[in-house]
């Protein structure tokens, strides 16, 4: 079943302690599309400048990803520029260019008005109600966002939260989300204000989905599940892990819209978006996700199943 | 079979967003022969000051725990004061008055000589290796140490390294102690000081265990094992949680000395110190770990499982 996914298609300079580069291909969209492409078909909305060329198009196109909702526009594509040290456990971004992506409004082409799924990622709060609202058959809308919708956009973010799915966002957002420290009670906060599930990212060390109460599909959820992310001997660039992580997570449950959205679904999206998420960060940008084989990734859950599993085994303890 | 543990018993200033307590009873030692004594035995070797009262003794021997070797000295007890802010991931000492524990010097009783089990907490390294050289006939030796002793007595831990069957430190000690950044990367170089297993402890994170290559026991391990900590709604109090995972550990590993010293075994183990560490921050100081019950403990193992288990299953994948 086909996601459509409205987000930035971006040129992001990054430099890491592995290296530099100018100008290569990033944005929530795209990276959030190649994850996604190993699953399902998907399509495009954004916008990009001059400097997007066929080439750039190449790289979404040869994944079979629909990019005509992909607007080209006067002017240039947005470029994020930003640095990493130590362990990389945050971005330090030294640039924000939006460019033609300042005046962006998402514009559905009718070939995608029947897409089953929609992934909103970090754009305005108003520009993602709207295209919901546009698309209102949809059978499952997912979303992320950031501090600064969060902070200061409160309220059109109110609106959108109450139209997810599923929301994921990062430890610190979610903190900031529901004004808690602690990441449990935070998440029952960030649930009753809308979403039916929340995916919390924890960087290095992983991810936890929070379910609501409320059904969801067929499942009825409280208890969490938490993923921890794979030990990498190499992380070179965390840019777009969590949008890589959202493409598997979101693919994988497109990939089974025949399936009841079981509990063992969402556990399983949980390991493939983890999968995902930790190819994303093993070389600079969009590069390692784009020539994944589906081996590459079987093999990379099953590395997530070995490192986390162990068979309990009731002993006498001394009370 | 009995864990000889040496390290410091003390007494704990903390203030945390959930309250504040004066002089509770705490220090690793005291930690972990708690968590440990759910499985095994467990000697403690310390020393405390006139403060020491009939009660805090009794905390322990009421957990059957011997603490004979604890050494009543003139002078006040080691006392730490610190405080806690925000989600609570790092402590910020406000006080640290070592009294009678800066002169140490551990003796051991006659009687924990045929101790299989040795756990050095985090003391001076010199006296790590003294007090494991006068156990030559350990079954296992495990141990801690801290950032002081990694940056200001590296030759001295080097010796006591060599000697260890099983580190536990955080993320922090980890990449200080191999001069690296990338966790990974950063357990390969600490394993090549010594140690045959490097657990390193990821606070609300978890925990992740990393083999060499070298036989221990009959384990031949070298895919990591990482056990994601208990999401928990209610974090009184971190203090001690490394402790208390580390007495769940080696206690758990203790408890079956009949049994191979298997990859599945490390696992559980791993299973039940992250258990212990969940209690221990739920209340002030060791309140909570005091008065657990087997059915407690092994629920929460089974809570562990639960929210990290995931049934894969081939999925036809888009190439």
């Amino acid at each position: 079943m086909a996601i459509l996914v409205v987000g930035s298609v971006a040129f992001d300079s990054i430099e890491t302690p592995h290296g530099k580069v100018d100008h290569c291909l990033g944005g929530a969209a795209t990276h959030f599309a190649l994850a996604a492409s190993y699953f399902t078909p998907v399509r495009v909305i954004g916008v990009v400048g001059k400097d997007f060329t066929a080439e750039h198009e190449a790289v979404m196109t040869r994944r079979g990803i629909d990019t005509k909702g992909i607007e080209r526009s006067n002017g240039l594509s947005f470029h994020w520029t930003g640095s990493y040290s130590g362990n990389m456990d945050a971005a330090k971004t030294l640039g924000t260019d939006l460019n033609v992506f300042e005046t962006f409004e998402p514009k559905i082409p009718d070939a995608y008005k029947d897409s089953e799924y929609l992934f909103l990622a970090n754009i305005d709060p108003v520009l993602q109600a709207r295209v919901r609202s546009e698309m209102p058959n949809v059978r499952m809308v997912c979303g992320d966002t950031m501090n600064y919708w969060i902070a200061d956009h409160a309220a059109n973010l109110a609106k959108v939260l109450r139209e997810l799915d599923v929301l994921l966002i990062n430890d610190g957002e979610a903190r900031m989300l529901a004004g808690e420290s602690n990441i449990v009670l935070a998440a029952e906060k960030v649930l009753a204000l809308g979403p039916k599930t929340l995916v919390v990212k924890h960087g290095e060390y992983g991810a936890t989905a929070f379910f609501s109460d409320r059904s969801f599909g067929n499942a009825k959820l409280s208890r969490p599940f938490r993923a921890p992310a794979l030990p990498l001997a190499e992380v070179v660039d965390p840019t777009g892990a969590g949008d890589s992580f959202a493409g598997g997570f979101v693919g994988y449950i497109a990939a089974h819209a025949e399936d009841e959205l079981s509990d063992d679904l969402l556990r399983r999206a949980m390991a493939y978006g983890t999968a995902m998420a930790s190819f994303n960060v093993q070389e600079f940008g969009t590069e390692r996700v784009q020539r994944l084989t589906p081996e590459e990734i079987a093999q990379r859950v099953s590395e997530l199943q070995q490192i986390t599993t162990f068979e309990d085994a009731p002993i006498p303890l001394r009370g």
